[in-house]
């Protein structure tokens, strides 16, 4: 049966990549970017070195396609202005529901307010969101997540957001099988303990989370036990992951074990 | 024994509270107002008709300040600039907590984000917040209360805000305390199911819930049985009002029941 190796935003970590890549293992990209087509969140990468296609990416906004189209939903959308084209084929007159994402400068006080009220104005109130994160880091320092902002509509509407990008079960499934490997032949590597780590966890996968961007030492105290790896020693001792990733293949990995 | 009656921007009911005036009830405000000062509210109540001075309101932000400086607090303020010279005597350098109120256009994403980070920086953060509404109605339409934006920063800093307004019990009790009565003694009038009935039924009080501004049917129905009563009839009927109040202070009210 084949490995599943799932990477987050890897930056650090392109000499995994291309090793994973040049071994028998299967490779998917699971983001939570909602600031971006996966167009250009794939351009991003490929700049950065990554040999990478969009065929190749796991992303909330088609997912939130997905559920619009099904459920003849229209939303009024609550995102980062370039993740707007995914949306592009969907209709959003006298809309019926709320799709919130990372929208960045647009979480201003006027949008939110305007969210709300179509949200309190709806008999049964819809909100998809695309991730439940809670902050992240960018260089000029951490900024608040889709998930601090898919809290506050929640309580001032008394309600529960359906969340399509990580940490949600669906999300990771969906991953899953377009692979077609089953939970336990798969790993998460990701920095977000909630997002990456626990979400996978949560689907039966086993998780590697890196030590860099979100780690802390305390968030990941209160989780089960995983594969701590620093990026810069992860990076030079990559075959380490690869051959771990092998071992889970084989049914031969400790639940609980340090790379470096 | 003095039956105490506290009311909640009630412009629509000034015939009421000329009437309470005018009888033997004592009578204060309990306001979560935080876009301004005691002083700039006082005038406005005082220029909409009402005989009331600074010393009859309860208010968040004289709370706040008493907290800050019995745990030498030093607060990074996410407030309406109107209501930033009741802070006027708190030392404001090298924060190590986070004040929040109802910041209305000061809840900018930049402003959130700067907070969050002195939050998550702190090795204990500390959040007060001046109150915990879900929203609220201006002549533009309904907004979202600073209770929306303390859920964002509690989740994103995965910590619990302390909330100095209402309805946490210390605020009803330090209205109860400035007027010498005990909370059965008291009625507390207003719009808000949350906030105001609730908060004062659960710090022993009899409620009575007006049918305007923030009130909805279906959000009331899971409180305890409560008087509610239409301003407008309220208005015509003020009279009934008091002698409700009179009622309650002799024990001869009923728990449950309808004044109009």
């Amino acid at each position: 049966c084949a490995q599943l190796l799932i990477c987050v935003k890897l930056t650090p970590l392109l000499l995994l990549y291309n090793r994973i890549k040049a071994s028998s293992l299967k490779l998917r990209f699971c983001t939570n970017e909602t600031q971006a087509t996966r167009e250009k969140f794939v351009k991003k990468l490929q700049g950065l070195g990554f040999d990478i296609s969009v065929d190749e990416v796991t992303a909330p906004a088609p997912a939130a396609c997905r559920v619009l189209k099904e459920r003849n939903l229209r939303p009024h959308l609550l995102v980062h202005n370039d993740v707007v084209p995914e949306f592009a084929e969907i209709d959003k007159a006298n809309p019926n529901c709320v799709v919130i994402g990372d929208a960045a400068d647009n979480f201003s006080y006027a949008n939110l307010n305007e969210a709300f009220r179509i949200l309190i104005g709806l008999e049964n109130p819809v909100l998809i969101s695309l991730g439940r994160g809670r902050y992240y880091k960018e260089t000029d320092g951490l900024k608040l997540d889709v998930g601090a902002y898919m809290k506050a509509l929640e309580y001032a509407c008394d309600i529960q957001a359906e969340v399509v990008g990580k940490p949600a079960k669906m999300f990771f499934e969906s991953a899953l099988a377009e692979l077609g490997v089953q939970p336990q032949q798969a790993i998460m590597i990701g920095d977000d303990i909630v997002n990456d780590v626990g979400g996978a966890q949560q689907c039966g996968m086993r998780a590697l989370q890196v030590r860099t961007g979100k780690y802390r030492f305390l968030f990941s105290a209160s989780f089960p036990p995983m594969v701590k790896c620093h990026p810069g020693l992860l990076g030079r001792r990559s075959s380490s992951a690869v051959a771990f990733s092998e071992q889970c293949r084989e049914g031969r990995a400790r639940q609980k074990g340090r790379l470096v």
